[in-house]
């Protein structure tokens, strides 16, 4: 069976009918339906609709507040925390990023933290915000489940913890890295799984250090870190920067939300946001970052490569191709959310696409 | 031969006679030689005093500006660009790290960018300096010369370009981790070259893509990006937040200080501080730190592990050490020494050692 091809209006309106049936408010409903339906479309497959079933579930079981109050818990000049009262992350994070633009646009920059969020998709989703503004994104996450132990151990301490950068360019598509500290970030292990293919070596280990190449059985190894040690290490400090400093879950004190629908998972985030007008004049500084594309684009390839792609690149593509075609979402994926519609007594996707 | 052992205070006095020599104001020299011996003290050999007879060729070549005006270019409540005129980057960025520290204590976090800064050593240096406020550092730099292509390419339009960031622990030794965006940096191959050593397999490649394993044919070859792709876009990123967004050189415009000791090199480097009480309680926050440093270190180990480190932990043994038993200078790095200070008619090491 081939992928099925959705309009991106269609996947939205379907997430957010069951946002909405799993009780969020519709303005709430929307923004996560929005969200998530832009994650799919920028090919992020690990971290949109894919979601949804985990989601529900957690919902369901009560492990997220549909109904939060999201506050302002710290507060300086160019910095704040969030408090997200176990609300959707997306709706946690879409409120910290809004407050660092403005105070970036005062201060020259910004870091809001998140405490008491949740799984908010891809990192990118927010470090790309501040683009419209003509601003740079960082974000940083802990991640929802511990698969990485420390460089030389055993124990689960660590997790993926996602880094993503954002910087505007002038006539180029923005450079967007988004990056697990992971060798692979565990969503696309249950991609592989829900695909039934087989992961590259490298991804994934066993406990006496042998390559892991099953996804269905990930939960007997670890992810790899990037570089060895040094994916170590920077695991290790983005889940200080977005969990210890804000008083959320870090270390043994992370929740698998692979295996407990019920628990306050405590999730914490962080996005900085840096206002290039802060340094200098905009359009140059957009005007530089187009000259390094192009000689970054342009250079001489190595035998046997066919282009040199930017971070970001590929992402971008995949966006245009997907406004066009739809967005590809493999058989499985359509069974478990036909199951998921059914649940909530919404219209499936199909019935969605063809009611839009 | 065997490596000859110096304090730290003699090193210092000799760096900092050596620098009065080459024309710096006293107060500048000496800061210059604290900065470059705390370097080896913690055992950054590739950034420390071996750096010493290249800097002092800049200098007599007209490279470096010795008496240079650093000012502030551009600021707001949370940021600044500071302008080094061409000055010693330890100068610059020292600066730039006391005015982060300021505007974080009343922002919250404070981000720093320096312009026509030069070589400033290794990047936990000025990450570290925050520590001592109860603060977090993190430090973003512009490599001196270009060794690493984008994916997939061969021009050399990238560097080492390195991340460090220090975070404040209550009992225990901070966490400050400190690593280039590739597998190795150059300094570390400079190192192996001095010390008569091969490198090993994954730290650079030819251009045909074998591995390079004699740190003397360096030329020849590049370093690996961490993670493939992903140390690529690391490094690009970094370099847009220390480099572009500064104004300062990037991409083809770095001047590589290996094989040009006259150009100006505009060297960019990026400090950002973070206050934790914007965010809480910091005792707390370090109490936090701690709990997660213990549970790593006791985490079950791989089969050989004998013990897990932190970053920046080995760093702070090897500080330990050389505090007690003096710094160890390989044969090689001690007659270059010998050589700059016959040029320079300044005392030698030895001789200052034993006038201390």
């Amino acid at each position: 069976m081939s992928d099925t091809r959705v309009q991106l209006q269609a996947l939205q309106a379907f997430i957010t009918r069951a946002m909405q049936a799993l009780g969020l408010p519709d303005d709430d409903a929307a923004t996560v339906g929005r969200l998530m339906a832009q994650a799919d479309l920028q090919g992020s497959d690990g971290h949109g609709v894919i979601r949804l079933p985990q989601y529900a579930r957690r919902i369901l079981a009560g492990g997220v507040n549909t109904r939060p109050t999201i506050r302002v818990a710290q507060e300086r000049a160019a910095t704040a925390l969030i408090d997200g009262d176990n609300g959707m992350g997306h709706l946690v994070m879409q409120r910290a990023t809004e407050m660092a633009i403005e105070k970036a646009r005062t201060c020259g920059m910004a870091w809001v933290g998140s405490q008491f969020s949740n799984h908010a998709g891809p990192a990118s989703l927010y470090a790309r915000m501040p683009l419209a503004h003509d601003m740079i994104g960082l974000y940083f996450a802990v991640g929802n489940a511990n698969h990485l132990p420390p460089w030389g151990g055993l124990d689960m301490l660590l997790s993926t913890n996602p880094i993503a950068v954002a910087v505007p360019a002038l006539h180029e598509a923005p450079i967007v890295l988004d990056m697990a500290t992971t060798v692979a970030a565990y969503g696309k292990v249950k991609a592989k799984a829900q695909r039934g293919e087989m992961m590259p070596e490298g991804w994934m280990m066993d406990r006496k250090g042998q390559p892991l190449l099953d996804p269905k059985r990930s939960e007997e190894g670890f992810l790899m870190p990037i570089g060895g040690y040094k994916g170590y290490g920077l695991s290790l400090v983005v889940g200080l920067l977005a969990g210890t400093l804000n008083g959320a879950a870090m270390g043994k004190d992370v929740i698998d939300f692979n295996h407990d629908d019920a628990s306050v998972t405590n999730t914490g985030q962080a996005i900085a946001v840096i206002d290039p007008a802060a340094f200098g004049d905009v359009q140059d500084f957009k005007a530089r970052v187009d000259e390094l594309i192009r000689d970054i684009r342009n250079s001489e390839r190595m035998p046997g490569v066919e282009r040199i792609w930017l971070p970001g690149e590929q992402s971008e593509a995949k966006r245009q191709a997907y406004l066009r075609d739809g967005i590809a979402l493999a058989p499985a994926l359509m069974q478990q959310l036909d199951k998921v519609a059914a649940q909530l007594k919404v219209p499936t996707l199909l019935e969605t696409a063809q009611g839009v």
